[in-house]
């Protein structure tokens, strides 16, 4: 698992004083940015190398609302890779180390036509050895 | 079922050329804002009255990426009540009909401190007529 | 003019109860490309044409903070064009008449390359006609 | 002038593959966050106490487009202190030092009520010293 440290910043709030539901996937993205710079693939190199990785789904619970100017504690994990997808885990501390949110996101691994790339299932191959099994 | 219409904002697009996959999370809100509009009972007008509705659970499901000022047709529905909580579905369908995402949340019905409120049960009820089977 | 509805989002608002003043911006955006669209040259045509024009000002007066679910009413108008340029206006009033917000925008008109295009140049004539003076 | 960096989400780039203009002023905003804590006023503390800072003007000149996950580096600082009001300046560097984006904003210095509040004209005072010319 890789920890990265998120500020709620002051847009992500809503009316009802804490972070909008969607702003985590948000922070999911940052999350799994994160984790695959420190495994040597930065995202951006991959998709300058023309591999892109649409979401496939998404899901996220959510034990508490995070609030404004919170330092949350975003760990993200590969949690599993498909034939031509890898799907990532997330979960959310608070200063407290409470849970705050779980989720995941599931990403094909494509190029930009939309269709299966070799280099994109070699370089899937090279981050086999990182799958966590972590629930 | 009620449908609301989404033309794709530029703000809504990201580098890959396709919405933002937290954005929809967003649409899915204007869906239910539009339906709870629709049975009379508009979400500004809970709010006033001290229901809250957070977020407990959210999840999307992407077929196909939707396009800069495409025109979305987003379907939502009230897919479960529980003791103090409601679940609505959501489906996005593109110009030509096709699949575009699907999709739900599932809210809790409580007051601003964090309870549950009669006010709040009294109003689930009256939605529990309009419970739909959809998928 | 050409005048736009914006309801606002729950997602717009921030928890001091109004929208975000980072989102006025995103809703000029929907002015301009509504206005371009009413004008017979809307926004996407033009980006498949090669031409883009990238944001180098922009600016917004705040008379009052926009509310969740507030219908707003919109006005854009072309407010100047220079040699590769092109200058927006925006006004954004309330249910009831009042002003809410002013605001512009400046955008070049380049090429993927970000060098001037005679068809763009050419296209910029064309919107010449529609320029207003409204302040 | 206090410096924060900014790395630039994959979810703040549009089509054009450049971050969307609006995103810089939620750039702005962890500025003069930043910016406030550092001289030791929180603005969460600020909001405790009552005090709001709506915004009253904003404004930004781009000079490049920011790329996905550039580090930019964002200086903040106080521009001018008026009776009951704050002006803020920015500038966004890039990794290279070259300069992406200056910009300002001007904030009310109110109660939640939106009349002027003693203890918010007091903390104004405090800030006065911190006051720079940088232009």
């Amino acid at each position: 698992m890789f920890e990265s440290k998120i500020r709620v910043r002051y847009e992500e709030t809503d009316q009802m004083g804490h972070a909008y539901y969607a702003k985590y996937l948000v922070w999911f993205e940052i999350g799994r940015t994160d984790l695959m710079r420190f495994l040597g693939h930065p995202y951006s190199g991959l998709e300058e190398k023309g591999v892109l990785l649409p979401v496939l789904e998404a899901n996220a619970k959510y034990m508490r609302g995070a609030r404004y100017d919170e330092l949350l504690t975003l760990g993200s994990w590969i949690r599993e890779i498909g034939r031509a997808s890898i799907a990532f885990g997330y979960r959310i501390k608070g200063e407290k180390g409470d849970l705050v949110c779980t989720g995941g996101t599931t990403h094909a691994f494509i190029g930009r036509d939309g269709k299966i790339l070799r280099r994109g299932l070699e370089f899937l191959e090279k981050l086999r050895p990182h799958v966590e099994i972590l629930e």
